[in-house]
């Protein structure tokens, strides 16, 4: 396609339907070695396929464990995707202006999509081949409400049923989330729910109890194991996640190559690693072919620290023990946030293949306070118009440290983020920053002691 | 450009920045008759720009009197409408398999703005114009708040004040598009307000007035006639605020001429008139140069069903009597929709140029009970993805009743109309929906006969 770019105004670089990504890009192959396998929770042997088909699809399971380079994607997924894919690149022209920066900003704009978020990315394909399997019921969690908004979204699409357990604390004070995912047909709990025999536990003990991440985690299991028909999808952290969230980072690449651009610094902000991993994942390929050098940094919450502050361990993915043991970086499975942390990026673990791919060195970590990202989510909206998602502030707050350096030495670095979302349905964190009621506290570093205590010792 | 587009699988349609229209499109030349003027409020006679300098910038006047075809737009706007413009054309493949219709089904979507409407196609140009001629701060009015926060983005490219009043029942439903204008940096007041000494006299009458459109238009309008480094801006009625709007056809023209498609119907909500002139206008101008010949087609709510059983007669645009007298289409300045209904489209006027055009017969209108707009609205949503805002939910359901009407006679013929906004903060009306409460009322005769005896007697 022969299409100019005015190199003095041009603001968003789009791809036509043609130029879709019809591919997945799964990075393990390419990687020096492998991260380590998922453990079943009582043998502690590695986890075979057998294993997780109560929990997933099979195609699902064999995408998880893959070591093929590309994986097709499916002329039913290609057809949802393109309600909003490929989405914009823009360049943060108003941004560069307002920093005096010489640096030139690129933001990859997931908000476009029916959700809001990056998420349907993989909300899609995994509907499609629940369905495809004759799956009638999906179940899953979700915190704010980003995830579960997602896959209501796509079950729609696809006409799955679909059930979300969302943590009480989120379902009590945003009650909008679950009105979207009423929208489009979901049923949703509040976390801990009546309807499992571990959320009851938990309502017995505290009738007000707050929930977490994991133990919506372990409700959605649970209901989706007891009932052959049903199974469970998770929104970030897993392989197969990761590997739909690629076509984020192959659109960006093509869409860079329209204007002669090159990354010099990618930065994406990192909760399970989905956005991360689906941005990084394929500059990361081009870097370690030789073909670019970009540098490459996660940006994590300081009220949850996991790839900076976390132990590089064998941990379970939920509260109630029910999901295999990952590798990965973690604050203990029973580590909660302050609830005082606005944002998702919530989760006391990481994607064991971004927890790998940090801990060979590929890849640098930093953690940013709230109120620094809401400050820098400020200057945002104000200078590019899009009110972004908690979550993305952590990437432009970042973004606009890299771009203040270069304003420092002079450099004129090409720096890319992803905006993952828009923060339509957080305008309530965005009230509780503009009346000073969001505030930075100090890390429990004793939370963090007892919830390590709770992890298993492995090898 | 040289881009295909598969017809099998075409979901949208893509212009490129440098396809963006550099001209506003003026209908009026192109009229068998021009509308009549707007009348000085004291004196009855026709209002001469020096009546409107107060109010507005003379740009915008000169714009508002204009008798030019084509009017360029400045490289100062054009800059900040490439934020999210040209906006996606979308074919609404899925609608239509669910409906199982013979007709072809295209909507414009307008909620890849900032503000997540169509109004920041006016509130930018006008943010511009104030910003050249000097002006540092502007006033208006917000119901459900589009406007409001549309403008508080525009002002803020342009680092201007905004001062916008509410109306106070929509600011104590719907606190997040308060917080969203506030993130732009704008102050909001809820209206009646004790800054404005209209406001101050209705809260004396009564401390929790819930307000109206009208009398937060007497406050903002007020508030700028006080202060010469002030003016004011309208969202929507006046001339040069549904000239601005016309980019979404002269852009729907390209984008559907790129798919070799001609509308046989088009479709847009009408509220104040900006965003059915918008879509229209383009189309009216090729219908009357003979060169198609699509039927074009008003939708209204039935709780505020202005052009279908207003009287077309001389109305103030305020409750407070400070605005001209404009010949249009009005259910009596006084008059107040019931709260229950959910959207905005709660105007009691109508843009005179739109009411001029219905009245000589070049357009239909028609008015819809609101359940039937949720009820498509959640058709839509689940087929198509996007939640609507509730005003195009009218448009979304007049559009789903002609494809069934198509369904009917066989006929395949292609609609056109705009998804001129998303719902993401309109929820609470889906809740209310979803939960049953949201119902269709009679329409209280006795109150729009009350409200027309106060409209003056003029000729």
């Amino acid at each position: 396609m022969a299409t100019s770019y005015d190199p003095d105004t041009y603001t968003k670089i789009l791809l036509d339907e043609s130029e879709q990504p019809t591919q997945w890009y799964n990075v393990i192959p390419d990687l020096p070695e492998p991260p380590p396998p998922p453990l079943h929770p009582g043998t502690l042997e590695p986890a075979g396929p057998e294993d997780l088909a109560p929990l997933f699809p099979m195609a699902l399971i064999e995408q998880e464990v893959s070591t093929e380079s590309y994986i097709d994607i499916p002329g039913g997924v290609l057809d949802v995707l393109r309600l909003w894919r490929p989405s914009p690149l823009f360049r943060a022209r108003r941004l560069e202006r307002l920093l005096d920066t010489p640096a030139k900003i690129f933001y990859k704009y997931e908000g476009v999509s029916p959700a809001g978020s990056h998420k349907p990315n993989t909300a899609v394909p995994q509907a499609y081949y629940n369905h495809q399997e004759g799956i009638t019921k999906i179940t899953t969690e979700t915190g704010a409400g980003q995830w579960g908004s997602a896959l209501a979204f796509a079950t729609a699409q696809y006409g799955i049923e679909c059930e979300v357990w969302q943590v009480g604390a989120s379902y009590r004070q945003k009650p909008y989330r679950k009105t979207m995912m009423e929208v489009w047909g979901a049923t949703v709990h509040s976390s801990p729910s009546d309807v499992t025999e571990f959320g009851r536990e938990l309502l017995a003990q505290d009738p007000d109890h707050p929930g977490s991440l994991g133990i919506a985690i372990s409700e959605a299991v649970s209901a989706a194991v007891a009932d052959p028909t049903v199974r469970y999808a998770l929104g970030s952290v897993l392989n197969h996640v990761l590997l739909h969230q690629t076509i984020i980072g192959e659109e960006a690449l093509l869409q860079l190559a329209k204007v002669g651009e090159t990354p010099d610094v990618l930065v994406g902000c990192t909760g399970g690693g989905s956005n991360f991993g689906g941005l990084s994942f394929p500059f990361l390929r081009e870097k370690l072919a030789g073909r670019m050098n970009p540098t490459i940094r996660c940006v994590e919450p300081a009220a949850c620290p996991t790839l900076t502050q976390g132990e590089y361990r064998y941990d379970f993915g939920d509260t109630g023990h029910m999901t295999p043991l990952l590798k990965m970086h973690t604050l203990g499975h029973s580590f909660v946030p302050e609830p005082i942390h606005a944002g998702g990026l919530r989760y006391h673990g990481m994607s064991p293949l971004v927890s790998h791919i940090r801990e060979i060195g590929l890849v640098e970590a930093i953690a940013l306070p709230q109120t620094e990202c809401f400050t820098a989510a400020l200057q945002f909206a104000r200078a590019e118009g899009i009110v972004p998602a908690p979550e993305p502030t952590h990437a432009i707050a970042a973004t606009i440290r890299e771009a203040l350096e270069c304003k420092e030495t002079g450099e004129s670095k090409t720096i890319l983020t992803a905006l993952c979302g828009h923060g339509h349905l957080d305008l309530a964190s965005y009230e509780e920053f503009l009346s000073g009621n969001l505030v930075d506290l100090d890390l429990d570093q004793a939370q963090i002691t007892a919830a390590m205590e709770t992890v298993p010792v492995i090898g």
